[in-house]
């Protein structure tokens, strides 16, 4: 069973955003589990950070890879890994410093609120591609 | 007034898809209008985008662009331009050699579903860029 933590700024505002990440988190029952801290400001969210032992730091100037190569990565983190989503102004320097990584999921700007989506999508991706499954051809 | 067509194989299946795409045409409103075309399989499809005389087609094979340069080829399109979206199987090969260009929205694979909400988003990032308002910074 993986554990998945996602650090983010500010809560997920949108219903749409809302229901769709239940739907993923629905579909990954038993295999995956998610869990969200929220912070409101950069000073308790490199706090929050500096606690996990893997993290991943999402940065629009990071690594990027296709869904096959990411789940490979994704792989190797191991059982336990932390995702750190920064809010409109990006992550705190001091989080992509302390960063294992960072990972851009695309060069064009997403809203913060979609990032998370689009997270949580790959992780649901990344262990259908891992089992072979019709879900990523 | 902006005239974007988008023609997609399949129907918007996700509730929260169709909220969220619902919320971003609400934002557009009086600058850019956005009709879907839905059709059910190839045929159709790559006779509907010949008609079109502005294609663009989303293939992850296709061109990467940062928000700013993607907000710059839109916006040299013209008035009216269309976007094909494909299936499960990407687009007919047809439909990729009609295309104006490929464009390509990340190297990571998305399902069709959240790639049509990407492309609306990046369409409305585009108008805000050329506003120069804070949503994009």
């Amino acid at each position: 069973m993986f554990k998945v933590k996602i650090i983010a700024i500010g809560r997920c505002k949108e219903l749409w955003l809302n229901a769709a990440l239940a739907e993923y988190e629905k579909r990954l029952r038993g295999r995956c589990s998610i869990s969200w801290q929220f912070v409101e400001e950069n000073e308790s969210f490199t706090a929050s950070c500096r606690k996990e032992p893997i993290l991943v730091a999402l940065d629009i100037q990071g690594e990027r890879f296709n869904s096959e190569a990411w789940a490979e990565k994704f792989m190797r983190l191991g059982k336990r890994a932390s995702f750190a989503v920064g809010g409109p102004s990006g992550l705190p320097a001091e989080v992509l410093q302390m960063a294992h990584f960072r990972w851009s999921l695309s060069p064009l700007t997403f809203t913060n609120q979609l990032a998370r989506l689009i997270l949580v999508e790959q992780i649901y991706r990344t262990l259908e591609i891992s089992k072979g499954s019709p879900y990523h051809k």
